[in-house]
């Protein structure tokens, strides 16, 4: 047995056998054999059992994603057992004497450049899919114990030295209980992903790959980021009960999920969800979401191979709201650049790409790319309760650019005769100093504030929040952080304008109190967040919170504030 | 002609041909020659350039900085005449008939990678002595037009794509009239060291190198910021008047030398400079400092092969002070990190540098290299009047962390019989928002501030300064910094604490108005800037400034103050 420690990522307990996630070695040598007989039936064994995995993927593909998707599954099927591919291999095991991975790579890799260098996009997609067909045999002829993310059929938990967004997104909640990575923070993507669909997580652990073998019995805690490898069975039944525990609370929480978000003396605030795509809105109203506090609109743009359409965004927005159904939807303009990179677009190599040429900064320079982001927004408008808010605003002229832009394209789309919304609320990120201590005169110009602790911290304290070495200094409760908040938050408030925070910090238990007391009026945060927070602040007075504050913005470093904090929860 | 527009970095003008320093090409080929003959002549030849070259170098360092350092270029005459060298070269071209350069080479080669296999330090001098000359033979062998910036020895402006300070350092200047580079911003390290050798600069053009040929007249004109090739006669008397009344301002300046700041109204401020060795004080004191407001000692880490030992920096900072005689000199702890890194020093390769691992953040790790300079600093304290403060302070903890080691470096050293000051004052560079944001809680336990601008501009703005693309975000007049630098002052004022500010906005002439009216006690700067700054001071009220500070602290640009400041100048 063996005790890892690492960051909580995202709440829960999962138990499970652990499943390695890793690239495998597709290292292909040519090797001549004595038995090029035995060597047809090893190739013959494999496609078998290929072609089983593949039937199974397609049933349940079927079944889950619809017929459609499993379409694909079929046409991996049809080459498998395709002639024009496979005697040509048999042909070289035999004449040739060499291994059957070795027949088959140089067979398959000469159609699949011929397919690539074809112009027919159906063609060109034939060439993906064998490439696909080929790695899964060469898995078993190779006997490499690589399986893809989505091929993942039974319980298991994830161990991986990280996590890509897209790997995370492909983990199928029904089977992946957990995981555990090597890297990542608890502000990393893959830790944010992991709450939004609520499968518990530990990340930075640092060895989990070097400890862990395939088959490991694992526990995960997300709720003190602890990995337990191989326990005892007592310790599997005191995990078992934790994970009971947990699961009850969940259960009370999800009696909240109606009921308005009230403190003891009787003041509302909003509790609001941060989502990245469309379908994130199911998790935000299962949880009780009064809103979208943060709509992050970068997954648009990842993962493609061009800049999305108007039409494509546009119709990303109207789901949105029109699944939100009246309640407000915060939609933040791209907020690319800094460690978020599309590889279609071509940016400058920066030495700090977190004090560069990134979101509304590069969106000035590349109207292009704006315009057409707010043409699709502003159309969208008419189908809910849209508020617009730009990332990484600096300045005032910064704003005023922007907002001169979005006039410019609602004009031009109501002279076009499309109908726009004359009710959207036109806001800003506060996430960079400057505009925190500027934040009197924005509130004169913009109609509310989300606060992005995430950046607004790094920068205040400034540290790298991804940099293990500076960590200590990503302080959310430290009193400057409290300060730059209450500034913002009394600034917005003298011109009548509201004030949300969509950073980590909005979801955060130790922060919670504090933010009431501040008088922050919309909290944004992961959607399986809320219903903890809701039942939290439903048991604080807003008038007591207040006086906590007032004590927390006196004290001169974090470790008091928490303290302070601590002795109220106690 | 061709005028180009590049950043004013360091004032005056200067007339002269163009020197286009840069790295040749020394790529040498194996080329076979129909006359042997002709190629041992040219050999000869080269030979004869290299020791007239190396013996005018040679009488001048002898004249300029005595003889110890001239012996270097005895012994690179001594190779330059060495029969083991140069038979084996004379053999290879007679025989293998191949051309001068090539035999040359080779052989030097072979010598160097010997000499660099032995153990002996002075056998491996040796090979960089021997790489030295037959570069230099290569020059001309080669037809290269390099030289060395120590090399120049006519009157010249210098074109580089960049200057490191090395490069800056080693410029003569007695021959090196001024200098214009491709990159750069005024901030960056060879403006800064141009500012201090009293060179007038303009770096940033982006198209110096790809303009000027060697030999071209060149007029940089660093109090504007441009460069003109090759400029018609006229203009070249226009700007001969332009520098003649720049030096006659200087020689007004000068009569300020003795005399001390005191604003129209009788409040004195002090004028300190910022320097980077002990040689620069000189400089200080022929501007007429009263103090060093910022003593870099990362010069003291930089160009060695290892850390600097407690002797060595106990020398540099003894002679500081008494050269300085009573005056204060506020020394800062090393700031290594970010974009400074010290080759003997392995640090991680960082993703954001400026947000990482750095300055008193590596010190407090490191702490093998913080005490052995707390100690030399400590030991110093008795020459002079000492004040120490810490880079990059974020936290009060890490104050305090440094503080504790201070004081136990003290204590050992009385109790070892060493006498310390106990008058030195320890104070902090507020160049982190969150430090100034806390500074009511900071000004509790430091003796002093001192506001390092550039770097506090770089956070609060979120924009890297060395980042062209971001560049118009570096704003020090924006209300924001201006809001930053009076809670800094106010709050150390509340708790009768004084605030210097060392960053390059304490002696920008716009900025210079604002900082009075905010109270600021000191303005660390470079040398040059102090009379101007003086002159400057002398004919402002601070209680005018006082309004127009106060009226600044609410505008809601950066472009509203500078007019705001423009109006009052005019």
């Amino acid at each position: 047995m063996l005790k890892i420690d690492g960051i909580a990522a995202s709440p829960g307990v999962a138990i499970a056998s652990a499943f390695r996630l890793e690239d495998p070695d597709f290292t292909v040598n040519r090797r001549e054999v004595l038995d090029p007989e035995a060597e047809l039936i090893r190739l013959d064994e494999a496609l078998a059992k290929s072609e089983k995995e593949l039937e199974a993927i397609k049933e349940r593909t079927l079944q889950e994603l619809g017929e459609k998707k499993a379409e694909i599954f079929e046409s991996h099927l049809l080459i498998l057992s395709d002639p024009e591919l496979l005697t040509p291999v048999r042909d070289k095991i035999s004449t040739e004497k060499i291994c059957a991975e070795y027949a088959l790579n140089e067979t398959a890799q000469e159609f699949i450049s011929m397919f690539e260098n074809m112009k027919s996009d159906y063609l060109k997609e034939r060439a993906a899919d064998m490439r696909d067909v080929t790695k899964r045999v060469l898995i078993h002829l190779l006997e490499l114990t690589y399986v893809n993310p989505t091929d993942i059929d039974q319980e298991v938990v994830v161990i991986a030295e990280d996590l890509t967004p897209s790997d995370t997104a492909q983990l199928n909640r029904k089977y992946v209980k957990g995981f555990a990575t090597n890297i990542g923070g608890r502000t990393s993507h893959s830790a944010i992903m992991a709450r939004s669909l609520e499968i518990p997580a530990v990340v930075g652990t640092k060895e989990v790959m070097s400890q862990v073998k395939s088959g490991d019995l694992i526990i995960v805690d997300g709720l003190d980021g602890t990995v337990i490898i191989n326990p005892t069975p007592d310790l599997v039944e005191e995990y078992k009960a934790k994970r009971e525990q947990h699961l009850q609370k969940i259960e009370e929480w999800k009696k909240l999920r109606e009921v308005p978000t009230i403190s003891t003396d009787g003041v509302h605030v909003e509790l609001a969800a941060n989502i990245g795509t469309p379908n994130d809105v199911t998790g935000v109203l299962e949880n009780g979401g009064e809103g979208v506090g943060l709509y992050r609109t970068e997954f648009l743009y990842m993962g493609r191979t061009e800049l999305p359409s108007e039409e494509v965004q546009f119709n990303s927005y109207k789901t949105v709201l029109e699944k939100m159904d009246g309640k407000p939807v915060v939609v933040r303009t791209l907020d690319i650049g800094g460690d978020k990179e599309l590889s279609y677009l071509e940016m400058p190599k920066e030495m700090n790409p977190f004090l560069g040429f990134r979101a509304v900064r590069l969106c000035l320079e590349r109207q292009d790319i704006f315009r057409t982001q707010l043409r699709a927004l502003l159309r969208a408008s008419v189908y809910g309760n849209l508020r617009i808010m730009f990332p990484m605003i600096a300045t005032l002229d910064e704003f005023r650019q922007a907002k001169a832009l979005l006039l410019e394209e609602k004009e031009k789309l109501v002279s076009e005769g499309v109908s726009v919304s004359d009710t959207i609320q036109l806001g800003i990120m506060v996430e960079i100093p400057s505009t925190a201590v500027l934040a009197d005169q924005f509130a004169k110009e913009v109609d509310f504030f989300s606060i992005g602790t995430n950046d607004l911290i790094q920068y205040t304290m400034a540290a790298d929040r991804m940099n293990e070495r500076v960590s200590y200094l990503y302080q959310p409760y430290n009193p400057s952080i409290l300060r730059l908040v209450k500034m913002v938050i009394d600034a917005a408030h003298k011109e009548g304008r509201w004030v949300g925070m969509c950073g980590e910090m909005a979801g955060d238990a130790t922060a919670i109190p504090l933010l009431l007391g501040l008088g922050l009026d919309e909290f944004s945060m992961s959607a399986t967040s809320i219903l903890p927070a809701r039942s939290q602040i439903s048991k604080l007075s807003k008038g007591d919170m207040e006086n906590l504050a007032a004590q927390a913005l006196q004290m001169s470093t974090a470790q008091e504030v928490v303290q302070l904090v601590r002795n109220i929860n106690a």
